[in-house]
């Protein structure tokens, strides 16, 4: 999508020297457009803990490069596939949340089974890697594609009068390669002339909605009006919100979503105003292996730091300000889960399935053994 | 209550020269400690506007102090009426949704009709303003001991086991003259050495939780932890609360509340994970006029900019930095709706009461006619 009128991935491997990965530094956004390279595992591992990179697909994509830039470390021929191993475990530790990141280090690692060159273990990680960017941007088109067709219908139900669509996070092109999952059907219905307006909750502790999905938003000339996560509520009461689109970092095969904190409370919200709340992800978010969300997802627990600080822009540079008394104690957990119940749908590169088991399955028959 | 070990209340008369109202600078909180000086109408109505003091008792306070004042800057004797008047419309237009500062300008404004000698008219008024503040210090102690059998049943019931509180906002000492509302209970049930422990809900956009509820649980030795206004349905879910206590802006002769936004969200969480939720509130805080919330109570619209920055602590001084792109288009709505259908109940002065407009009457048959 665009940057300052530019068209960019959320990754790439340079174009020079394909040793180095290339991602955008969005612990910097909106503030100031910086590009990071990740020459190692361990660069991949730090981008991904200290959320340089973030989303699930993203962090999946860089997690496969990760397996090639461990390819490039290999220094001897005994115990290279220990060495693959390690890699793998290594980069999946840094967000254990997230089914796509092992999904994708362990597609990569598959294909480097049995394999002893170290040539063709990178080339064959490259390209896996590559493979990976390119599917889920394919993907994240798809579901553009499914997504346009409820926003579509529900701006024929307002004679075209602009359709209201809050979200949470960032489920946007820079959570993903390109398009972004939440953010894909949005574009094309601007690309389309559809009126959209899009309520961006602000998405505390990392303000990801205030500074990412605002700055692509207005990058991409969608309209929008930030919000803090408390007002979402008071909007659906008012009417003032069509559709609920939110992202999933796990989905279970009974349709219970896994996604940033807050998430549950707007799909309450949603559900007590009537208001269609869909998540919206790539297929390779649904872990078909769990059925319930609350006791089956881990959720990860990060440092008090993130909720007792806030980061923004002042006096020409990123600072953080500390917003309580100095010596108060945070807790702070990355996700939480909406129930199926709550949830009117899952949007996917597949089409559209109620967060039903039955129809889940029947969109992803292959996948349920 | 205590600040630094000393007892303070919000809003007070200098000692030495009672033409000076002074409160507590909560926009200084908890940063610094600082004191500021009320002389007049223009600034009582700035220091409500501006939140230098909030919370419904307070500003109700504050209100009835600012009559005095205006008492204090009449300065001839035609027009006195007028002059009482025009400054009461004035100090009710400093927060339109509060219903205790329209209620306590009223009440010493109808104590001074008919009054002509400005001595009178000042010392009847001062007289008053004191009055309100006793009288809502006593209903706060009163609902102190009304919300601690609540926390006695549920200490009960767990063994003994710290008692998990949410709220929401500030609904503390602070915002009424002493004890608060919400923390009354708290207190009452920490100074019988019943375990407690508080979650904190910051409450964006001004971070009332963050700033003040975690300073005065922190200086008054009461076990909090901070959480982000996202955090607290992942809180229910995992069974880690056991009460929700918010405040009350407004509520209904039906039993619907308005309160900061955000508290809405809250309801429908407790309310599909079983968890009682109450409003706790001085029965000046129920408008027995009005019976529907959402179609009755007008929300405060507020500057976006408090939405767009966040102010805290850095380097030594308050400051505030922008958490969004340059030109970002931000929307700030005061307060939510939360109905009666996910109110447990209410805790008053009078006792407790369901959020039905039957136990409403029965607790308060006096104010229905």
């Amino acid at each position: 999508m665009l940057i300052e009128g530019k068209n960019y991935q959320s990754i790439w491997p340079d174009e020079t020297d394909n040793t180095i990965i290339r991602v955008i530094d969005q612990q910097k956004l909106p503030f100031s457009l910086e590009i990071k390279e990740l020459r190692s595992v361990e660069d991949v591992w730090t981008a991904i803990k200290e959320m340089t990179i973030r989303g699930a697909p993203l962090i999946g994509a860089a997690g496969a490069f990760g397996m090639y830039l461990a390819t490039l470390e290999i220094t001897h021929h005994t115990g290279i596939q220990d060495h693959i191993s390690n890699a793998a475990r290594y980069l999946i530790s840094s967000r254990p949340t997230a089914v796509n990141l092992s999904w994708a280090v362990n597609n990569v690692r598959e294909k480097l089974d049995g394999i002893n060159d170290p040539d063709l273990l990178s080339s064959t990680a490259l390209k896996t890697a590559l493979g990976i960017c390119e599917t889920e941007k394919e993907n994240c088109r798809k579901i553009g594609e499914h997504g346009l067709k409820i926003i579509e219908a529900k701006s024929k139900e307002k004679n075209g009068q602009p359709v209201n669509i809050l979200t949470h996070c960032n489920a946007g092109w820079l959570a993903c390669i390109d398009y972004g999952t939440v953010t894909a059907p949005v574009y094309l219905a601007v690309q389309k002339g559809i009126p959209v307006h899009i309520w961006v909750d602000e998405t505390r502790p990392r303000n990801q909605g205030a500074r990412l999905t605002a700055w692509e938003l207005g990058q991409n000339s969608v309209p929008y009006t930030l919000i803090t996560d408390n007002a979402g509520g008071y909007l659906m009461q008012k009417e003032s919100v069509d559709l609920v689109f939110v992202g999933c970092d796990r989905a279970t095969s009974k349709g219970d979503v896994a996604n940033k904190i807050g998430t549950y409370l707007k799909a309450l919200s949603a559900f007590d105003n009537n208001i269609p709340f869909f998540s919206v992800m790539p297929s390779t978010s649904i872990d078909f292996s769990i059925s319930d969300g609350l006791s089956e997802i881990v959720i990860e627990e990060r440092d008090q730091d993130e909720v007792i600080t806030v980061s923004g822009y002042a006096d020409g540079e990123i600072r953080s300000v500390r917003i309580c008394p100095e010596n108060a104690k945070a807790g702070n957990w990355g996700f939480d889960i909406t129930p199926a119940r709550l949830i009117t749908g899952f949007i996917t590169e597949k089409g559209i399935c109620k967060a039903t088991e039955e129809d889940i399955k029947r969109l992803f028959s292959d996948k349920f053994k």
